[in-house]
């Protein structure tokens, strides 16, 4: 199934079930909202399972994912991993911090919940000088999970599919990691593509709880990265048991694989900024590559084996605050 | 005023006027839930005083502090800062984290805020092995912030004040900090006490945005600590601002002072069990007090001048998962 959120004048819009050609929508009769759905999904999964198949067979209006808000606009909780181990080693080269402890347990910060941008609006950030990027990444949407999970039971609970970019402020980024407290001030709320799917609409993209999948990124138009998803050192799974630990997770948890990233990042190309600079780092001993402006664009997009579109594309332009 | 939430099946439950002894209450008319009254505080502020008076005036029945959930039951936002130098620098010691980064920002981690525990509710942990502590703290909750805001304009967003315990797991804490990320596994929910506050309930000892009572803190019946809320190194008004650099905060936002401490800790204790283990340290050169175990009490509650309760109690036991 695929899922959209419309706008409807609240905070959490209205929940709509998109056709698998994203052409067509039906507003969703078994759940008002995103949110609901996500508390009530065993209850209404079979009606919205008919729901889909009709609005697959012609029913509905016409679909404009432009004008879609976040599948989910607010979420109780948003936990962001760091899974893709190059891109861990790359910032680390970035910001100076190679000898930095490494963990046995996989990388999860918390970040703010209260909004995910809607994939084409503005995003306002205080000043260029904080050295504004994109992170292009894959997320998912539990249902209620245990407290004390573990990852194979895990799986059952990851209902959908999301894309994300994990908007960073890079100067402060560094200051805030090394204070040991996690980020507050570099991490404002991140956006979200304008389509959720459930895993079975990737087919075998989505596998070993990984979405097997590239990340298209264009930073002004000119192709910035396509790295592709399945190379996470742990699944979603796993990243669900760590979150699950101490806490049960409640319904509609957002949790994010971290920036996209390849070991073939010279030939892929990179989901943030930061990579590109490490590899220039690395490779010339010096980053040239700038961080983002005012007025500047990201656009990302996922396309499957068919070239289709999966969650629809976040576009957006970064604007002062 | 004075604000308590009572269980109504909801997950938000139903927001009561208390009176300034504190003996009764009566469903707020302004405002159904603490989160409504967070978003619309300037629309019912009037109205609501009003009905305090008449509670105050005897209208409403008996308050049971000991049923009431957490004020506010759940919050888009939760921040915790530690604006405490004497809490920091003892817990430096006892992670053995002493040569680390000083940033010259306030410290403050985003955690959990899908609940806020009731203040006699039994809180379940995976294991004693992962050093259960308790953290005594004050917090406030915030109105719509901007982004950008500045602590002096911030201080009128502090719409009321709360008395916090911030369950801690001291085995993991360490290994999370210096992985940088923050906190996801070593901070499971809070919880409230019974009763949030306006600042003018204070009187005197609501000054420099800075609470100057004892926090009160009991062990299984034995007096623990009381240590003083005024010593924070930084007042709520600039952790205020340093939340809200580069978000505006959602009306409803809970921002804590970190672990109440003081110079004195020789003579008025601690709020969490980590820093005494710091004090028998730099005393005695090595740690006797265990962490907590399943079965054990803490309580924690703050007198006024007058020597009455001033959020009531918050009175649990630890438990299994």
């Amino acid at each position: 199934m695929k899922f959209a959120t419309l706008p409807d004048g609240t905070r959490d819009g209205r929940l709509f079930i998109v056709s698998r050609d994203m052409t067509r929508i039906e507003p969703a009769k078994g759940a008002h909202t995103m949110q609901e759905l996500m508390e009530r999904w065993d209850e209404v999964e079979i009606q919205l399972e008919m729901e889909y198949e009709a609005v697959n067979n012609g029913l509905g209006g016409g679909f404009s994912p432009a004008a879609a808000l976040a599948p989910l606009p607010r979420a109780w909780q948003w936990l962001d991993g760091s899974a893709f181990d190059s891109h861990g080693a790359l910032m680390a080269k970035v910001f100076g911090m190679e000898d930095k402890f490494k963990p046995d347990f996989p990388y999860m910060y918390q970040g703010v919940s209260d909004r995910f941008y809607a994939p084409t609006e503005d995003v306002k950030f205080p000043s260029e000088d904080d050295f504004i990027d994109f992170e292009g990444e894959f997320g998912i949407i539990t249902d209620a999970v245990p407290l004390g999970i573990k990852a194979r039971e895990a799986r059952q609970h990851i209902r959908l599919l999301v894309q994300i970019n994990d908007w960073s402020l890079r100067r402060i980024a560094p200051l805030e990691m090394k204070a040991g407290f996690g980020w507050v001030r570099a991490k404002p709320a991140c956006s979200m593509a304008p389509v959720a799917v459930t895993p079975d609409e990737l087919g075998d993209a989505w596998r070993d709880a990984r979405i097997d999948l590239d990340l298209g990124v264009w930073w002004n138009g000119e192709k910035f990265g396509a790295a592709n998803g399945y190379a996470m050192s742990v699944g979603f799974d796993a990243l669900v048991e760590h979150a699950a630990y101490s806490r049960d997770l409640v319904p509609g948890t957002v949790i994010g694989s971290g920036t996209v990233s390849n070991e073939t990042y010279r030939d892929v190309g990179s989901s943030c900024i930061a990579e590109r600079r490490g590899i220039e780092m690395i490779d010339k001993g010096d980053a040239t590559t700038e961080f983002m402006k005012f007025g500047d664009r990201v656009r990302m997009e996922v396309f499957d084996a068919a070239g289709e579109t999966v969650f629809g594309a976040i576009d957006q332009k970064v604007i002062p605050a």
